[in-house]
């Protein structure tokens, strides 16, 4: 048998075709139409687990996209890690942004570009792929491993969220581990030990009972889409704090340590900017760049959309209009309590002419870990094993509800360990995985089987750092 | 020969079907992908002509949308009426609130429902019925009549705007009759004397190159979809007044003889509310719903788009945002000051980590007309002779803009005859025309070449009222 690394190198060109396969599903959860399609994507998951070794893997259906299970416990007395990812995507409007057709998975520069590609279809397979590589080349795995996949992390992970209550027994684990987030660079590894949680709300103003001329009836009706952005211009003050009564009352503040830490990372204000092709950046007074997307609540118009869109000039007062509104919500808010104080807010400064209803489409607590723990320790040098370099510690904007869930429900620790890049294009055009990234992934992934495999890996702090 | 009225009434059913014939054509004029609709429709119109009597009918191209002249000069000696009106139609959208396919069109309740019935085929071809009801039951018509039909009303009338200035002497008359507005209701007849004006902008906004996670960056970066609708908040106060500068400074104030005679109007605000369904009216403190509608300055967003709109939560700060914005103005504003001054506003006021631009669609001047002419006293006649009452004079919140070109071009008065009603839901799904105002208004027409065909009927006030 070869060793690990020697079949890891001559694995790539298979690795790759088979992302790319997976790849090629468009499985959009939010999509009804698409639902089909992510049925397909985790009819592959189950066939991959099969074929990479797992000796059990089940495919639950649920009320929504089904949850792909599997399993490899052949290290008896080991500890037992649960690899927890998603096999559904984003959207993919606007689609004509796109280089290459978002489901025709792309090799460009070392990347591949496709939908799912980082996010996160190519970095949960790192861990299917690092499993099979240790059954392949020495017939066992240093540690069991167990892999819980979905298909409705992009719009709440509902129906995972219910299964892990009722297979909390089955899903016992020593920790859990998830690859669905951005290194710090390419040349910086990190490991994550915070996300923000999420509320998302979907806002309708109702004026008239049908779309009005707006030449007959201009200036004596209320026009529900002035109405709307009225209402959601007073969302935010112009030093870009968030101004819904009580949305801050909670909020846990950044220790001293942290906005060192934070401020030590080699972060440029000028480079976010360049990267994102910004006139300027803008955000909450009084904070850094990196507090505001890591460590401060934030509030977004996700979509609005009112009347005549079309081209030219239709003279129309619409009879509605709506808007896509989320919040990221750091430590201690809680998503229920921001979605009832934006609705109550939204509704009282509402003009008593319309007709307003503020919809909860999905929310989510926000995380942070220790860096301490074992667990994460063993990460940390699988890391620097696979990348040459220790990683940092830091946090990330975005929301994965279930980590949360996760450590509540197990009482295990969760360890975040991605490995995307912050310019992969998450829920834009042109989303891509880095091809080295893809490939060092997978050997980070069997090198923390191998450091969660050593004595007491697990369990608690290693010497070794 | 029958006499005019036994004729009229026998022709009902062929009216109606010939009605029917041309609302069936989707001449959609801002739609691209209609354009041959548009064509189809001036065929449509050239060939009724010719059949009605016309004995030139050309059909002129232009850049845009084809411009359709017919005339009949076999009164000698009599003066000449110009009648215009437009075979273009506004879009459908949104579509499933019809209760009819819009473009098969259908008889309910003695109202006929297609896009286009009021607004403005059902109203321009009772002229056109009326020449031809005169030709046939007499052989000849009182007064000589000329028609200039467009296909680029609900666009601009760019086209036309060009015709008009080009062929000013063949287009000589001594009343340019349009047919293209509402009566004050059913049972009041009316005639309009003022139209607003209109400046019809979008406004982009852009931020990044392309859409980002809004977990990743949201609270660091500029979102263009709270950049805009805090720029929209901020062209209207509470009180409905528009805050644009120098917005209200060319605007004419009403008369106490107009506000007095609009007071003396069966208006209902509680009958407003109700016919268009919403929680309460609003509109600018200290007028009127009628003067607010008629005869102040409003400013509506007709349209606003941005981000993610389907079904479902994308968590995506979007890279671009933008809106519709259209003023409908009054005397003395002017469309071009008017476009300037808010365009300038939006820019001033935008943030500076946005890119704004500010295109002006289209636009036109408010008109207000005299009505004591001997042209408009004759229409009142002959509305009086076929709905068996004398009209109010009432103005109208619409904008025609080609009624103020006509007056500065040919130096002749407009007479604004509307057959439609209040409640046609003119530019809005389940447009309708009301089949007692279809065939009342082809009497009208025909009235009003009568009463224009007494000597001086077009020329000085007439003895009679």
């Amino acid at each position: 048998m070869a060793t690990l690394g020697a079949y890891l190198s001559e694995q790539r060109d298979r690795h790759l075709s088979e992302l790319k396969d997976v790849l090629a599903i468009p499985s959009i959860s939010t999509d009804p139409t698409r639902a089909a399609d992510v049925k397909r994507a985790a009819e592959w998951m189950h066939g991959r687990l099969e074929s990479a070794g797992c000796t059990r893997v089940a495919t639950h259906s649920t009320p929504f996209h089904p949850i792909v299970y599997g399993e490899w416990l052949g290290a008896a007395g080991r500890p037992t890690i649960l690899v927890y990812g998603h096999f559904d995507v984003q959207p993919v409007d606007p689609l004509e942004l796109w280089h290459s057709p978002p489901f025709e998975p792309t090799v460009r520069d070392g990347r591949i570009y496709a939908r799912g590609s980082s996010d996160d279809k190519g970095q949960v397979i790192t861990h299917v792929l690092a499993l099979e590589a240790h059954l392949r080349t020495s017939g066992t795995c240093p540690v069991n491993v167990k892999f819980l996949l979905e298909g409705e992390e992009e719009v709440g992970s509902e129906s995972v969220e219910a299964f892990l209550k009722a297979h909390a027994r089955e899903l016992a684990c020593d920790a859990v581990v998830v690859s669905d987030t951005a290194m710090f660079s390419k040349r910086l590894p990190s490991i994550v030990y915070g996300l923000r949680g999420l509320t998302y709300l979907e806002v309708l103003v109702r004026g008239s009972d049908s779309d009005l001329h707006s030449g007959s009836f201009g200036g004596a009706v209320i026009n529900p889409a002035n109405a709307l952005v009225g209402m959601l211009a007073r969302l935010k003050d112009a030093k870009g704090r968030v101004t819904i009564p009580g949305f801050y009352d909670k909020v846990r503040r950044l220790t001293a340590a942290e906005r060192k830490a934070f401020r030590a990372l080699p972060h440029s204000d000028q480079a976010l900017r360049r990267s994102i092709g910004a006139p300027d950046l803008f955000g909450e007074a009084g904070y850094t760049s990196l507090e505001r997307m890591w460590a401060r609540p934030s509030l977004d118009i996700n979509g609005i959309w009112s009347g005549f869109t079309g081209k030219g000039a239709k003279t129309v007062i619409p009879a509605e209009a709506r808007a896509k509104v989320s919040m990221r919500l750091v430590p201690d808010q809680t998503s229920a309590e921001i979605a009832r104080k934006a609705a109550a807010y939204l509704k009282k400064i509402a003009p008593k002419a319309v007709k307003t209803t503020v919809e909860e489409l999905h929310g989510g607590p926000a995380w942070v870990a220790p860096t301490d723990h074992p667990a994460m320790r063993a990460a940390s040098r699988a890391i620097r094993r696979a990348f040459g370099k220790a990683p940092v510690f830091v946090r990330e904007g975005g929301s994965i509800p279930i980590v949360a869930s996760f450590e509540r429900t197990l009482g295990v620790p969760a360890v975040l360990m991605g490995f995307g890049l912050q310019d992969d294009n998450l829920h834009a055009p042109n989303e891509k995985f880095d091809l080295d990234q893809f490939y060092r992934g997978i050997e980070a992934s069997a090198f923390l089987m191998e450091e969660l495999g050593q004595p007491n890996g697990a369990k608690k702090p290693a010497r070794r750092r």
